[in-house]
């Protein structure tokens, strides 16, 4: 591992992501990327009968069929890195609780998968563990109840705010050597490995945001932050990579991070995709601002993105999510809200 | 890094916790270690207007006075590792946004001292860092009102619960090498740096308990799991071992742990020692089963043990903290508790 610029970590021994799995709920399903989920339930409960008992589910079959395509065992998994939006983050203690692999717990709101991602990286590279998994989940239901308000209430959405994801990605972070059986396509179309290169941990942004129905607008500077100290750390630019990829921004996110990135004369152009305005059909489904949550992001990279990187469709990608750090106490105190961006860079090796 | 074992890490480049702080409330100040922490507030509220923001301030002051103390700025932290009790960690993400250093939230529940050393080891063996803060805490006001009932409320508390400890305690791990001024003892007494040696990251046990007013003995069952652990990965034995410290088991929990251990032929004695039985007088001070909290452990740990080692007192010491993975909601849908106890292995070293 080497440490270049002041905030990046570049790897050495080509940790890669051996396998991944996601699954999604109904309106993900009906969504553009509804084929690409390993499994979608359309029965929003899961068969569970609470809502968190619901997303902890999510998880608990994300996981699962990410060690099954890999034909991997639990105990062939040496850390499990996990996190989720829910209080005292149940969904992942609760739906990982019967693994038996040893769990780290990780809080950074809808940058979880970037997070993890990062963790199970430098501990792979590290030589710490073998293989580590990262996974993270959210659900509309919970997520709504818990942030905003009961869903019986019927609140009123405002044009700004985003829907959130009822979904789950997990993903296996190997060390390069093990014995690989990439199941997630057909044996014959996989030619490339998505090697993690590099990793770039967020500091803390506060604009002064104020509005908890405007989240793209508070992790927005997070993610130009982290855009900016990766470019200078790396001494490269947006188009030496084929594809920039957010997590949560959603239409209005996205259009701020533009913006913010301007003074420092860099564009992304095309080459930028946020996951929450790719998972759902603005035009058919009416979920305002796009999708959020971190399933949101987890889904969308563990399915689609990681499978073209296979592919060899995207060789060259940066994946950062965002999240907002904040809790409808803090929201309640009128606090700002505090946010935060972690990026990996992904490159599709022969 | 060397993994032994199924679950232990060992380290080899001799991370060492080159500078640590705790901060205090006015029940800890009262307690037999008053006069340990480097710094207590008999105002509750840290002059506040909420209980969360309080909580924040003690991290922000346990952070840096640890700094101070060592002589670092800002900068020179590579990555902040912090995490706590309340809602979406506002405690850490609050208390930590103005430092500009990379932040990686965790959640460990009581746990969160032992993994944040846990994950500050890793990164600083592995050269992903110089120095790696840990950081976590806790507040007596803000717990209860989101955990049990409003403080105005008065419930009353049965016998086998804790008293929630009001406090932070943060650590700097750093490579040897670093430019070391020991400045938390006179130099002249400071004759052994605090190494960490090994790490053992637990896995989640659950024996069914579901009384929230019983953490002790949630979390008994993840301490003894994670000792066996160590134990067996290491071909050790307690008396090997100077001092065996848990976070906050208290003392319904202690008396468990010893009772779990028995089974396995392992006898802690008078080895065990509880940073939950130590903060507080249980004679003259009406705490019940003790301390708890992950400011408990923190404070504890981060003052007398941490000076203890550095004085000779303690050449080797387990410290281990334990956490119950539950929140209000879990508890109210009928579920059990699930806990987890991480532990490090720290020697004096000349």
């Amino acid at each position: 591992m080497k440490r270049i610029g002041r905030f990046t970590l570049l790897t050495e021994n080509r940790p890669y992501i051996e396998t991944f799995a996601a699954v999604a709920g109904k309106r993900e399903h009906e969504g553009p990327l509804g084929h690409e989920f390993d499994y979608c339930y359309d029965d929003t409960t899961l068969g569970e009968d609470s809502w968190e008992k619901s997303e902890s589910r999510l998880q608990t079959e994300a996981v699962q069929r990410a060690l099954q395509k890999g034909g991997l065992a639990n105990e062939d998994i040496h850390y499990i890195f996990a996190g989720d939006l829910l209080n005292q983050c149940i969904s992942s203690t609760f739906g990982l609780r019967s693994l038996q692999i040893p769990f780290l717990g990780q809080f950074g709101a809808c940058s979880t998968m970037c997070q993890t991602l990062a963790m199970a990286t430098v501990f792979v590279e590290s030589g710490a563990a073998d293989r580590a998994l990262a996974v993270t989940s959210s659900h509309f239901c919970s997520a709504e109840r818990q942030f905003r308000f009961p869903l019986e209430y019927g609140g009123q959405r405002p044009p700004t705010s985003q829907w959130t994801v009822t979904a789950s990605g997990a993903a296996v972070v190997s060390q390069w050597g093990n014995t690989t059986k990439l199941s997630t396509a057909p044996v014959e179309t996989v030619e490339n490995y998505p090697v993690i290169s590099a990793v770039t941990v967020g500091r803390i942004a506060d604009l002064g945001v104020k509005d908890a129905n405007n989240m793209g607008a508070a992790m927005a500077p997070a993610a130009a932050q982290t855009l900016v100290d990766f470019f200078s750390d790396t001494k490269t630019v947006p188009t030496d990579y084929d594809l920039i990829l957010t997590g949560d921004l959603g239409q209005v996110g996205t259009k701020l991070l533009g913006e913010l990135l301007e003074p420092y004369d860099i564009c992304l152009g095309n080459l930028h995709q946020d996951c929450g305005n790719l998972i759902f059909d603005p035009k058919k489904q009416d979920v305002h601002a796009g999708g959020s949550g971190c399933g949101c992001a987890a889904s969308v990279f563990c399915s689609k993105i990681l499978r073209e990187i296979q592919q060899g469709v995207y060789r060259n990608v940066l994946f950062m999510a965002t999240g907002a750090l904040m809790s409808p106490t803090s929201s309640q105190q009128g606090e700002s809200i505090p946010s935060i961006a972690h990026l990996i860079h992904v490159t599709a090796q022969h």
